[in-house]
């Protein structure tokens, strides 16, 4: 089982800015298609103040920061060029985050999606929404946006809707963590509500030990499945175990999280993110050497796909 | 606009040593030049028990590590070289961070500065004195650090006189941050007592929100012009805005902040620091790609000083 | 005075792993041994659930993670091809920091150094034992492994016994350090104790401020000698005064260190660590600058043993 979809981080929130212009995104479609990845989804639209578009909605709405490049347009370009199916997050006021205030979200996202919907929904690598709103247990506030934005967003563009929570986990929370039992409560009741809202859920993996894991990723996938709900994984890429937050991931973890996800029978593997923390061109020299380790392992260079690689590997150790 | 200055950290304090010898830093200089630096400053001349050269004062009023290097040397002989303005900033002891007590700052900085003035006071490039404590609203014992060291500093070396203090924003001080209104009496005061005692104001830009930068912007123009003082920008490079302290800024955030910083009518942008953050020879790859963005912004390679350039562009995408 | 040592972090702590493989590891190697480090001293076999080979005794006691590959059988390998001694560090389970029980941090030792001697206690490089566990100060519990593990590593494989502690020093505590007069006291104690258990003791030298640190390393050699305890100096190459944890350290900085412990007489100085912070091969570009100065410092170039230098120097800066 391979990672073959990957987040898009467009910048607009907390993980350092590689500074990369249309050439450099270039080179890493090509990076990430020639390892398989077939789904790009971005990771949201926008966050507060910072877009990446100049939206009219958002700029009616509030002060916003000048987008200077269109990066939909650009991750349209580079998914339809590489064959790739490309999945939209939707914007993040922060409101609900500062003050509880979901009203808002749900009221900025639905024209804000109508003028998405315009500008890039007949668009040939348009293949899903992704509401980008995180929980990691029953919210009512957050559940209420997944409710009012699904039918919404189906009717501006009918593809596939996709969540990615995480879970409430000792690693991110200490004490205020769930149980498994808890979390199993929790997220029993979260699926009742989600659904028919939602057509894919792809949970984080990087919250819980490592060792319970397995158990974790088995519940996700069953409780999704009675609710019609189909189970992807998002395995994280990068490293919650050490002082920097964050650097790529040791591979064995990774090596572990993905032989995990085939164990619980996960319908596709998808990534936060390629870029920053698995490509040969990520900024982290030990991005570069995941890269040649993921390689390594998934003997990419004697499938066919990758017979005559359309990247120059970057990452060989005599050049990095 | 562009950035025309920057500051030349010499690691005494908080952001990480590039571990950079007389060949790098040559190296780097060639690629200021390149981009149109023509001011460089000093951040400081030494921070409690470090410093850049081996001062006799320093070195009798307490314990010091040794230099090994005469830093001041290297980079006044760097500026010649490139044709460039050099600015001395001065020594903080720490003792007013640590007591409050301005009163130390002033008595070392006093034979301090005498011994920068006799041994390079006279070279070509020596073109200014930075007092280097920084401030954020009006605040009397600082003040009096500025006050009692103007004078001494002009005598020694009839030079103009630079600061650089940054704003009480949320984006640093959260809750106990100041509003706009609390700013501006504050600078009001502060630049009173200023008055006559230094010639420029840089102002740090990266305390408050983006979206609110422009009125800041404008207002200190406006305060330190009441006064006679010239502003000048500090554009900072790094970003705040994530968790990593710090790595290079976004460059669409550099690039509204300098286009607001020329709407504000700035005289002259300098930036923290061109080195670590936006160089060519940088460390961090993200400062290789923002030089990248900023000269493709710039345009430099259609600029007649740029036809020959000075530094090969080890920025390329295809070496870095 | 030379660094001769270094410490192999082997991931399973809180340094970002490199994602070194087999070939990394064995260009690392290359560069040690063209500097001049003839000792490599594993940090621990093991923390908590993670382990540098699979270990049969650890599997049995607790769920543990898949190592995937035996990192101690490549290191004796790498050591053995390079004429390095190498050194064992013990297993931490982690149950001592969380509840103060170190019963079991020997329990699970004992039968874990006893696979590790039969596996490979009779390898050409096996040189030593490092018993992982650091203290800062006369700790009873601590006393216990030390006093309770000594016996037996030396009845599995008759080799010296190494550790190293560190300081409890205001750049880690704050106003809980100890002062001096209070560490020399601890100490003192603490070695009444270690006498007979441990053969080689090398203190960490980051935690106290620079300028202080002489007199620390004189009292401690003092101490251990008093003893009949070796002492070795473990000369931190990460910056523990800078806002990331951990850059490269500053070359002054590391320069100065290794004087005052030739200074202080001191029989060997080891580092944590090599790879990551003072390797032309190490991801951070300061680390292989650091490299640079370090070489150009120890003048290796000239020296007989670096003549035809085994590894091609990828810091020059025309590459890194």
């Amino acid at each position: 089982m391979q990672l073959t979809g990957t987040f898009l981080d467009e910048i607009t929130h907390d993980i350092p800015s590689q500074n990369w212009g249309a050439r450099e995104w270039a080179r890493d479609f090509d990076a990430m298609k020639a390892v398989g990845i077939d789904t790009v989804i971005l990771i949201r639209a926008g966050y507060r103040d910072r877009a990446v578009f100049d939206s009219e909605v958002l700029s009616d709405a509030r002060d916003m920061m000048p987008a200077y490049d269109d990066l939909v347009d650009l991750f349209l370009r580079e998914a339809e060029r590489c064959g790739m199916d490309f999945w939209f997050g939707t914007y993040d006021a922060g409101t609900f985050w500062d003050e509880g205030d979901y009203r808002h979200e749900v009221d900025i996202n639905k024209p804000f999606c109508a003028e998405v919907a315009e500008k890039y929904g007949d668009r040939e690598a348009f293949a899903g929404w992704y509401i980008s709103h995180e929980i990691n247990a029953y919210d009512d506030g957050m559940l209420n946006v997944y409710e009012e934005l699904s039918d919404h967003l189906r009717e501006l563009v009918d593809v596939p809707i996709l969540m990615s929570p995480y879970m409430k986990g000792v690693k991110q929370f200490g004490d205020e963590a769930l149980g498994f039992d808890e979390h199993v409560r929790e997220w029993s009741t979260a699926f009742e509500r989600l659904e028919g809202l939602v057509d894919v859920v792809a949970f984080q993996d990087g919250n819980v030990p490592l060792t319970e894991l397995p158990r974790y990723l088995a519940a996700n996938r069953e409780l999704a499945a009675a609710h019609g709900i189909e189970s992807w994984g998002n395995v994280e890429t990068f490293d919650r175990d050490v002082r920097i937050k964050f650097p790529p991931i040791d591979f064995r973890k990774l090596r572990y999280k993905i032989e995990q996800a085939a164990e619980a029978g996960l319908d596709k593997l998808i990534t936060f993110e390629f870029s920053h923390f698995l490509s040969p061109n990520a900024d982290h020299p030990a991005a570069r050497a995941l890269h040649r380790r993921y390689r390594e392992w998934i003997d990419v260079d004697k499938s066919p796909q990758a017979a005559e690689p359309s990247v120059e590997d970057r990452s060989s150790i005599t050049q990095s």
